[in-house]
């Protein structure tokens, strides 16, 4: 991983071989961003994904071995117990241009993946949600 | 929903059955935001989704019963006659994680949608092209 | 193309027949704008979409006919000896909703393309990697 930082905006490269999660996750450990959000566009290998059944409360998950463009990457920067929480969404596309998505759980880069990450000056914290497992946004007082 | 204010940002957190583009407008409306845009995910349940025919300038809709991953959601925020307007695209997700999309009408969250606005100071209008019947944005001088 | 500027954020119309890279580039050209990104929504007529292959390091390409929704379009702008340089990806989706997406090459406008732009104050430069053929960004120091 590369990275330039403009003011709140970070401009960031990630190489082959590194997922896109931990990274971005890792890069927020070590500049302390508790609250922001990131886009992104690239190609991946490997790549996990999943879609939330709010009648089980629970996630399914399917693996997608790729080649894969990332047809739109989107996620928010939030804290849980005072650390780095990722939450991101992504729909990948295939060699026939047929495009998958949900919720990413993991993914390899292949070529290249550039994201612009917007960092907030406060932090944005999680609370577990009682009826669904969630890690819901904590934005009432008191919350986090 | 709630939501969290840093400068010209809003962080928003939507709960179990409301409406994406009616809870946008009406946070709009409270707020005076008359231009900006955003950009969310998260899960919804039902939701109708539409595709402009250029050829005569109509909308076909479909229904899309869910249970749907937000693959991908953006929007702006303008103005017509004075009140605001939500122009928003989404890509919704099965549970085959295969992908479907356009113009979101409506959309009822199931889980959990998490969205970050950006407002502009200026507004920014619309106005009705005559070709085409569509709120086109006003941006010539005059126009808005 | 119309466009309205609000500090650092462009918002820009483009109307039936414009094709979106071309355009966003030769906006770029003429304000100097040498780092920055996009997002977009609209509709468009014919399009050209790639798809990587790092086994090859080679793109395939399909045409897709519309007309197409912009599901999604998020892009970013860097310079390759020192003029702006376009990346963008999209998602598009047809009459049946079905929704197709890649690297975009050309997307002709068909009703209207209504983009959000945030430039940066520095440019940020793209080099060639050896190993791939591929742009890519130059953000380590001496690389640009």
């Amino acid at each position: 991983m590369k990275y330039f930082v403009l003011g709140s905006t970070y401009v960031i490269r990630l190489d082959a071989g590194e997922r896109i999660v931990e990274t971005v996750k890792s890069l927020c450990e070590r500049d302390a961003i508790g609250g922001g959000y990131f886009y992104g566009l690239g190609a991946v290998g490997e790549a996990e994904i999943g879609h939330f059944d709010p009648g089980s409360n629970a996630y399914s998950w399917t693996r997608m071995p790729g080649p894969s463009e990332i047809v739109s990457l989107y996620g928010n920067i939030t804290t849980v117990d005072g650390k780095p929480f990722i939450h991101a969404h992504i729909a990948l596309g295939d060699r026939a241009f047929a495009v998958r998505g949900g919720h990413l759980k993991d993914a390899v880069v292949s070529a290249s993946c550039e994201i612009t990450l917007v960092r907030f000056r406060d932090d944005i914290g999680r609370k577990k949600d009682a009826a669904t497992g969630l890690m819901r946004l904590a934005l009432e007082p008191g919350e986090d």
